[in-house]
């Protein structure tokens, strides 16, 4: 009686350890998908990204300013280049690794780590991009005396935002990524007990 | 004797075990005062940072140039002042984590887990403040001609290469973060096998 009772204590052990492994399973594929959406929209954010505006410039005092046409394109800079390609990659990464966690049956102990090892240079890949184009952003938006390096914002205020509003999304794919890192750690402690 | 034979065995599993364990716990503490020691380079690389230039300005086609003195500091540009402050805090992050880890005795899953998502908080600032200075430093070699940003690299060469050394050092220094990213949640697993 006391042997069918551990028995039948363990075999509910294993099946609330299923129950918790299917909950488990289900929140990171949610949260791969989270991610996935998010470097997506980020990506297109940037990729779409262009403004034209007509200058004043002033050549001669007395004259009055000439109106000169100016364009803001994405890819004249290259910090927002990177910031769409590092969108892109993990994005496709988000999408494979979706796959690869909603195929995988059992205990792949193997498989884990290496979706540990690449959501952590996800990370590293997302915050280099949005570290880059945020210090550029904030060159365009304030400039820099020191370098005479003029902002530009003031004039493309439509594309300045169009990049911040980018940089912000990828920030919160990057968060998404960083949870899985965590969520990945605490998968493969779960499949070793 | 049969008993003590798996005795036997079961003592030898648990000496390898514990030998393995202190083996991990030397290479843990060997990389975090390496990402110590590389963090800590790359911030007195960019916080030494500054130089001083005559620049030749030709004010009158028909008169000499004028020599005008400039100079170049790390705190002029907020990429470089970020750079700096990614470092420190990842400097002494992991001061504090290698007197935690060398300190910590037994299988304390909870700090194990703390310190693994601080590594990867550490992986994610070390690359922002990488990839604003690489995206300032760019800039600063190339000049941008879209937006009239002239490159600045060829009058402070010298300052230029010091921030380009302080970035690859600090990027060694979060490829260890990432080495520990990976340690800590095989060591997760290890500690609750």
């Amino acid at each position: 009686m006391q042997v069918g009772g551990v028995d039948g204590l363990e075999r509910n052990g294993k099946e609330a350890k299923m129950g918790n492994g299917r909950t488990a399973k289900r929140c990171e594929l949610l949260l791969r998908l989270l991610a996935l959406a998010l470097t997506l929209v980020a990506a297109i954010l940037v990729g779409v990204d262009k403004q034209s505006a007509i200058v004043p410039i002033e050549l001669v005092a007395s004259l009055p300013p000439l109106n000169v046409p100016v364009s803001a394109k994405w890819h004249y800079l290259s910090a927002f280049v990177y910031l769409m390609v590092t969108n892109i990659i993990a994005c496709s990464y988000a999408a494979l690794s979706m796959l690869l966690t909603f195929t995988s049956t059992g205990e792949n102990i193997i498989l884990g780590s290496m979706i540990l090892v690449l959501d952590t240079l996800m990370v590293a890949l997302l915050f280099s991009g949005t570290g880059a184009a945020t210090a550029i952003g904030l060159i365009g938006y304030h400039g820099n005396s020191h370098l005479r390096w003029g902002k530009v914002c003031y004039v493309f205020g439509k594309f300045c935002g169009q990049v911040a509003a980018s940089i912000v999304v990828s920030v919160i794919g990057a968060v998404a990524f960083i949870l899985l890192v965590v969520f990945s750690a605490l998968r493969l402690h779960e499949k070793s007990k």
